[in-house]
Formats: C-alpha cells, sequence, structure tokens
C-alpha cells in the first residue's frame, strides 16, 4: 500500500450509517478465543468425504428454511399451495427446492419420452412436437418473477397471518430458459383473424387459461430449465408456459397445448376464479398484470430482531409486473417518514430488486414499512388506498404497503396502521 | 390483430438461419396424436399431492444429471473434486445442488453457534465476530463465476478426457451474498503497513491462501449465501470467501480467520501448488487471474447430436476473470472460418455468459470450436499458441480452444486439431 488513506475506516458511508461510524462492536481477541478457536473438531478431524452427494442438499443446520403450507387454506394435499420461505432468503435467486407452488390435481408425473406438444386452431398447419423437437428452436434466458394473484389475498380484511412466508411468500424469482412461443407459431403459421390463444396443461384439471396474441408475441416462453436445470416437477416438469409480469395462475404448468382462436374461452380460471369483486357487485376481469409492490423480508415475524441495539440491517424485496423498480423506500414509524432504501444486485425487468435499509436501532419500538415505485412511475399504494378504489371482496392483487410492528424485545407482529 | 404482417413466418430471422427459413420441423398433427395426448395418464389420474416437499428435488427423469468424479484423479475421497455437468445445464445460473466442489480434508461440519470468525495481525484491534455478528454488516448480492485453476489441466498434454463436465466442469456461477471485507477490516483498523492478508478455513486441511490488500479491499466479500440460501456444506457453509474473477483455490471456504501483514506468507498453496512450472525450469508464482475462456457444452461426447439433420442449437458458455465477455465466436471447420455466436441472458461483470449458434446441420462433420474475447479485448487463444509459450509442464490456467469433432452419425469425439 502506498498510503493509508485508501482503506482508513474514517471513509466509512454506507446505507443509513454516519461516516465514521462504528458498525458492529465484534468483541475483542483475547488468547482464550484463539485457543477454543484451535481446537474446534472441524479443524482437527477429516470431515465427511462422503457427504459429497452427486446431487447435492443444504446444511443440516439450516432445516428450518423450508416450504411451508397453510393447514387450513385448501381441503387436501392434492390442491394446495406451498410458501417460499421469503425471510429465510438473500438476493434475488430463489433455489428451486424452495420455490412456492400451488396445484390443483397433485403433481404430475410426466414421461418426456411421452411428452408431446401440441398447437391447433386458427394456424396454417397443426403441429405436434416431441420435447426434443422443442429443444431446436432457438432458446431465451431471462430471469422473471412469478407471483400468484392470490399472494396477500387473505390480508384484505386486515392482519391475518404472521409471518411473510404466508404473506408474501406466492411469489419466487428463477431464470428461465426456454423457445419464445412466436417461434413455435410462426412455425405453425398464424392465421388473419389469430386474436388469442388458450394454454392448456396436461395435468388432471387441465388448466386453461386464454392469453391475448399481442401478450404471447411480446415475450412468452415456453420454458423447459429453470436456474439451469430441468424444471422441477412441481413447477411443470417437463414445460412451462412463461408470462412475465403477469399473474402466476397463467404461467400454465405440464403445458400440452396451445389453441388459437378468435376470442378469449371464458374458462373457469378467468370467470369464477382470478376475477376481482367490487363495491358495487360487479367482477373487475382479465386484471393480469401484477402491481409494483415489496416486503420487509427482515425483521418480520418469523424472523425477529434478535440482537442488541446497534446496527441493524433491514432486508427486503420488491418488484414489479410492469418493468423495473426504480426505488424502494423504507419508514420506521409507520409511513409518517420515509428514507429511501438501497437497492443491490441485478435491477432486471420483471424480476425481484433486493434492497437493504442499514441504521442504528436504539431499542424503541418500530412500524417498518416499505414501498416500491416502478420504472413507469407507478407507486405501490397503503392498503387503505386500495380498499378505497377495489371494496372489501377482493381476494386476488393486493399489493398494499406492509406494516410490521417491532418490539423492545425484538420480537415482529403483523399490524395495520391508518 | 389488425394485421397479420405482425407475426408472418416470414419475418423470422434469427441466429444463423436465413430469413423464411422453417426452424423444426414439428409433426402435422392428427386425430390420432390428438387422442393418444388425451389417454396420457397424467392428464386423467390425480397426481401425487405428497410429492411436494418442504424442501424439493428434481424429477427422477433426470437422475443422469449430476456431479462426477474422476476416479484415479485423487486416492481417496477425503481429497476430491466432483465436477458439474455443464453439459445438462442451460442459462447462466448453476443450482446449488450441482456446483463443482474441490475439497482437500473432507467436508467439515460447522455448527453455526460455534462458529468464529478471527482478524488478527497488522490491525488496531484483532476482533473475533459470531455469525450472528456477520450479518450486522452491510451486504452485497454479487453473480460472479467460480472456476478451478486446474480446469482443463488435464488437457495440456492433448486431448484426454471425453466430456466437458471432466476437461471444463471445475466451474460454477451464482449469486453470492456476502459482506465486502473491507468493512470488516474497517472495523478492525488496517496498520499503515498491511499489505496483504492470509486467508485462513477452518477444516482440517486448514487451506491458507495469501492475498494482495488491494484486491480484499477492491471486491472481496465474505460470503454466507448461494443463490439465496445459505451456503452449501462442500461450498464452506457457514461462510466463505468471494475473490472475484481469480482462481478457486483462494476462495477459502469454512473461513475461520484473515490475518493481516506485510508481505505474502508464501504456503503450500502458492508454492508447490498453484504456480505454473515453465519450460526454463522456473516457475510463475500468483497468477491468480482467470483468463477469458469458452467451452461448447452442447453438442459434446456426453451429449451427442441425436437428431436428424436441420435446425441445431449450438451452446456453450464463456467467461473472463478479468471483466464481461465482450463477443463469442463460433468455427464449425476447426478454426478456419468464424461466425458471431449470440449472447443471451444477463452479460455481467466477472460471470459466466450463456452464447448460442443456430444452424441448419446439412449431416456433415464438423469440427467445432468456440473463442471469447473479453472486455478488454484479450482474445481466447488456442492450445498450440498457450504451449507456445508456457511449454508443456503446467497444471493450471489452461483457457485454450477447445474441439469437439462431431461425426456424421452425431457421435462427438475430445479432440485436437493444429
Amino acid at each position: 500500500m502506498k498510503s493509508n488513506k485508501n482503506h482508513s475506516r474514517r471513509n466509512f458511508i454506507i446505507g443509513g450509517l454516519a461516516a465514521g461510524g462504528s458498525v458492529v462492536a465484534g468483541q475483542a481477541l483475547s488468547a482464550g478465543d484463539a485457543a477454543i478457536i484451535d481446537k474446534q473438531p472441524w479443524s482437527n478431524e477429516l470431515g465427511d468425504g462422503v457427504d459429497v452427494r452427486p446431487y447435492g442438499f443444504p446444511s443440516k443446520f439450516v432445516s428450518n428454511v423450508k416450504r411451508r403450507n397453510v393447514e387450513w387454506l385448501t381441503a387436501s394435499t392434492e390442491s394446495s399451495v406451498n410458501f417460499t420461505p421469503i425471510h429465510e432468503l438473500e438476493g434475488i435467486i430463489t433455489p428451486n427446492g424452495l420455490c412456492f407452488e400451488r396445484h390443483h390435481a397433485g403433481i404430475a408425473e410426466i414421461d418426456p419420452t411421452q411428452y408431446r406438444f401440441m398447437i391447433n386452431g386458427l394456424v396454417e398447419k397443426e403441429l405436434v412436437f416431441t420435447l426434443d423437437d422443442l429443444k431446436r428452436f432457438p432458446r431465451e434466458n431471462k430471469i422473471y418473477f412469478l407471483e400468484c394473484a392470490a399472494n396477500g389475498g387473505m390480508e384484505w380484511k386486515g392482519a391475518q397471518l404472521n409471518g411473510c412466508q404466508f404473506t408474501h411468500g406466492m411469489i419466487h424469482n428463477v431464470m428461465y430458459t426456454g423457445i419464445p412461443l412466436k417461434l413455435i407459431l410462426q412455425e405453425a403459421g398464424l392465421k388473419g383473424n389469430a386474436k388469442w390463444i388458450l394454454a392448456e396443461g396436461a395435468d388432471a384439471s387441465a388448466m386453461t387459461r386464454s392469453i391475448p396474441i399481442e401478450k404471447v408475441l411480446q415475450d412468452c416462453l415456453v420454458a423447459f430449465a429453470m436456474n439451469g436445470e430441468a424444471l422441477r416437477p412441481e413447477q411443470g416438469y417437463p414445460v412451462r408456459l412463461v408470462v412475465p409480469g403477469w399473474e402466476g395462475n397463467m404461467w400454465v404448468k405440464w403445458l400440452r397445448r396451445i389453441e388459437v382462436g378468435d376470442q378469449p374461452w371464458q374458462h373457469r380460471e378467468e370467470t369464477s376464479k382470478y376475477t376481482d369483486l367490487m363495491q358495487n357487485g360487479k367482477a373487475r376481469n382479465f386484471s393480469w398484470e401484477m402491481d409494483a409492490k415489496s416486503v420487509i423480508t427482515n425483521p418480520s415475524p418469523q424472523a425477529p430482531l434478535n440482537h442488541a441495539r446497534g446496527h441493524t440491517v433491514i432486508s427486503g424485496i420488491a418488484w414489479s409486473g410492469r418493468g423495473k423498480v426504480r426505488e424502494v423506500h423504507v419508514s420506521l414509524d409507520g409511513g409518517k417518514n420515509w428514507r429511501k432504501a438501497r437497492i443491490d444486485g441485478p435491477s432486471l425487468d420483471r424480476s425481484v430488486h433486493r434492497f437493504y435499509y442499514d441504521f442504528d436501532w436504539t431499542g424503541e419500538e418500530l412500524l417498518i414499512q416499505s414501498r416500491a415505485i416502478d420504472s413507469i412511475g407507478y407507486v405501490q399504494p397503503t392498503k387503505d388506498a386500495l380498499r378505497k378504489v377495489r371494496g372489501s371482496n377482493s381476494i386476488y392483487h393486493n399489493n398494499g404497503i406492509q406494516t410490521w410492528h417491532i418490539r423492545k424485545n425484538g420480537e415482529v407482529e403483523n399490524v395495520e396502521v391508518s
């Protein structure tokens, strides 16, 4: 080093911390500490070489990091939902083993050699493809969030569930590899009156959704990989539809058929489900896009603030179905004052963003909130503002601001402030 | 749709394909096909709901996608290496369960509550931290490749191993979450004569490497998460060092101590190992940076070209320890002619890039190669060009161009051309 000034601790400025402030009081090292560290068993005995499995697993010390369901939510495991433990995760990638999933007729187990993918309806040539056929088309790789429209649905009537895994865990964010559906439709040849497609799943629920052709030609993918490897069975192995920024129910799993038509099909999942009953008794339908949203994942009810006063990391995630997240703000006082959070890691179109707010906790009670502003300038609203427009009959598309109450002892509770 | 022209198949131009060309001959759909598809068992029986595990696994149909070792390479499983199946992967993210790993004394199993991290040497205050202490520092999230300096080492003497998993599989690419080591050192207070650090692992091999302080202060991370979750045991749970762009051996796993000093320690792993014996009998040391490199992963010896003539996807990965990959070129004739490949997915600093070359295979024999050009303009060399400078004694830092010979029957072999 030529000079000490490049790494002086006086230069230290980050997040909400003052210049020259101390971050964390690590303990002064004593001779006793060093002796203890030197005697730890893992430093003195050969580790287990056999433990390196051909396909690896997490450490036994993190067995609490798992998907969880809400037992009363569905009648059987054949129709169920398992939530992502977002309070245990870092960064923006959700590991495949922890991605939330919703299924309607169990997990279909599809033999890839018997798998077939059909295009029919308003096309010049109706076609059928094997999985190997599909892999001869040009591919794309995109990191996108997938959020269920019902994420937060149980909170419309007020604070219900004590943990962000349950209030906000119907989301994951992975890199998809797939074929632009546009290319496959071009192979079949769209007829002039082609205005909609129907995507159909191969599981026993035969999930179907109508999607306008403009969206399909813009960015929908027929995906066969997530985070580098084959889709997981509960995510639609071997093939699922990717509908960037739009509600998760449309991302049809175990995709077996695309029908091309001139109008929407008005099937069950776009009429009796996935519509929003307004206060006047009429329902809003085709509310496809996921609005900008954010949540603080740490601290949160499942992840209390279990350390002494002083430097504290507030961490959370934000996303928008309409583009990137431009800014995230954090409040410590229930929305009276807002400070800009630090967005860290790749900022990608329709992908989860990670944000941090680093501050010194003095031990007082806090009402912590976050709000996202996306690249089209939309600001995440309060739950009250949402209810004012949408009424109180809704289930889907709750993107209201979440509040966590931090007690003096560090415990955290799901609350609402008005 | 207002007009047919937006989605006419005549508009289709991508990769090496001519305008108006057909991509893939999907078969014409017959009534028989439709009936078969409709009768498939997974469309007619409830799937298994119990199969959604709290922590999920890949489909049983992809059990061939796994890490593999080379049996004769090490004497025991306590000192071994397990290679990433890069020929089975897509995109740029390596799933944690498939990340290659090299260990020297088995896999240490560290109890996170007993874990300690020490800073000693040329600092104002020697410090010791628990894992919880470390998590109070501000965090960063970065996608970086980690490549062993020995990746490709067995190929210095000519084509040896028949599969890119073995020739190039000592690499993975994940999102790390960690603390800039700079911030922890600022907490301890570097002394004016601090010029190097020693990073030390807590496993029984007590892996140690010297790193210059400039690199440490620039971008090294003390990482505790990969791809969103805790580090895997074989990747250093609970804490490893991240040394972006530099050889993997320096990314000390099970990190327990950083000592600050005024000169390198000249330990085993930077003298008898990880040095490059040149033709004149002298060894080059401290060859830390990983040079630009690429390899075609499909087709390759473990992934033959098992389809008929016609549209074919060539896929591969490229990376550089000095920045981004600016271009990748592909040759079909052993390096005589080069065409620009399509880089797809995020292009990030010192991260793996995915490239494609889409072309119509006429069934002839091919000698396929790729070469990377990085953001500082460095061009990946041929193996012969490398040998001319470095001689034939080397083990580490082989970034020469790889050649695969595609036979008429689609089988692929590792060969060299001069």
